[in-house]
């Protein structure tokens, strides 16, 4: 058998440390695209823009790949088997929803980006840096403090998305803004796909609190 | 460290059952509540008592974040790890389903609770009461049957509200209610929302089931 | 105890691989009776023929619950208890959702069924019987490239049906359809149902690749 040196100076569990690390990275990046492409005056450009975040979430997914084959084939992990998969799945999940609601932006042909589609982006991306912090202080443990803190954080923007979220809803049904049932079933549907994305960076939360419970 | 008589008393996996109970305990009160809010005939009563469950919701959450706070720290513990997670999760999707219900009434501005709504809620809460029978029952294992005749009951109210849910769709889709669209969206969302309570009672349910064949 | 001819000639965790194989045996037999349904001209038997799904659902639901009893019942497994939890979940996911998109198609009262039923109906029907081939291999593990061929497949089929989906919400949306909100709304509906039945098959498929990862 061949010897290897990334295979030397990587333990095993060290892996998926890096998995992990390059999931919360790519998720930071597909945030500010999403942001900043929402922020682009030239609609062509913008939805061109969120067409884009289909690579980031290709990349995503072969991350996500990887951490279930090396979860396969180490009997060994850094923390139980089961938040090892949650956790994944949650941050896969996080690059689908905003995937999907870079996807409706453009499938639905919105035109308009209105206040609460900008305010809970950057709530989103927020929750997303946010969640990089946790995973980046899991490898070593040493500031339990900034992993808990990061934990409280996500769980409080996933609120600050659900009341933008509400407000939305009520402003949609109230009849205030005239619009016509098309327009209101867009909207309503791309605000849910990007409160979504909040719930499931609190799931990555979750996952890691009771990470830290278990091992600290 | 100091000497704690409450823990004296209570063994640690006991704190499970006690935990469980009050979850449920906390879901019936919100089934009450529910069901009676959607009774008021004062609309501003309604919508206030409605918007009450949040403070019910949020006790639930502590109670779920308890019991994970626990699993972390137990070794040994009543019964699998994994069941625990699942019914935990169950329970606690149950009092979101109800709070996105009473919210969706309130921010959707529905006007009329219609005959599906008040019979769905009265499934909800015949589910929630027979849930809390079963849990209750899981203490001492001494009344299996109570236990399994709970697990199907739930199973069937899932299948009434299934029919309630069915039914009530094919009126809004057959043109005899004369609504539009958006009276549409508001009623088939709120329909929806209120079966997913008795799915969720289901899982709950079928958790205890495969418990109680492992330790029956 | 009686003894059992039944129990002498199948060990026990042979039962898994009978009960997986009568899931998606069954699964087959659904997917053929939807695409059949479909291509039915007269909407009255079309509609029987959709309504009679049910009865492979409800078949369904019982392989479902033998193996999570016996799941209770073994101690020992042919593969993990987690995996064997997820892939009859998944497979039961899959009886839920054609059910649930032949009851849309029933219940929203479609008059017409388009290329997009049409075509999602075949990648479902596709879809299964490749999963077929995967839960049969999987009795002996000779043929671990079918395996592995199986569970590309269904990916890549779940990429078509997503295809199929994005295509159709794109057409929904640009107003060259000039059809009403209602009937928006249950195109829209009975779509992502249709492709979520295509999800749970990938579910199923990420669930065998990962138990081949492990035994192999």
């Amino acid at each position: 058998m061949a010897f290897s040196l990334n295979k030397l100076f990587s333990p095993k569990d060290r892996v998926f440390y890096s998995l992990f690390e390059q999931s919360t990275n790519n998720l930071v990046e597909m945030g500010e695209a999403f942001v900043a492409a929402l922020r682009d005056p030239d609609r062509t450009k913008r939805d061109m823009a969120l067409r884009g975040l289909d690579d980031l979430e290709h990349k995503n997914d072969e991350v996500t790949h990887q951490i279930f084959i090396e979860l396969g084939r180490n009997f060994i992990t850094p923390f139980d088997r089961e938040d090892i998969h949650t956790l994944t799945t949650a941050l896969d999940d996080v690059a689908d929803y905003i995937w999907g609601s870079a996807k409706r932006i453009v499938y639905y042909n919105v035109a308009e980006i209105d206040e609460t589609m900008h305010k809970m982006a950057d709530v989103i991306l927020e929750s997303i840096m946010t969640l990089q912090i946790g995973v980046r202080e899991l490898r070593n443990m040493k500031n339990l403090k900034a992993i808990t803190d990061s934990c409280v954080k996500v769980n409080s923007l996933e609120n600050d998305a659900d009341e933008l979220l509400d407000a939305a809803i009520v402003r949609l049904f109230d009849g205030s803004q005239n619009i016509d049932a098309i327009e209101l079933i867009k909207r309503k549907d791309l605000y849910e796909e990007m409160e979504t994305v909040t719930d499931k960076c609190e799931d990555a939360a979750n996952v890691i609190e009771s990470i830290i419970i278990k091992y600290a």
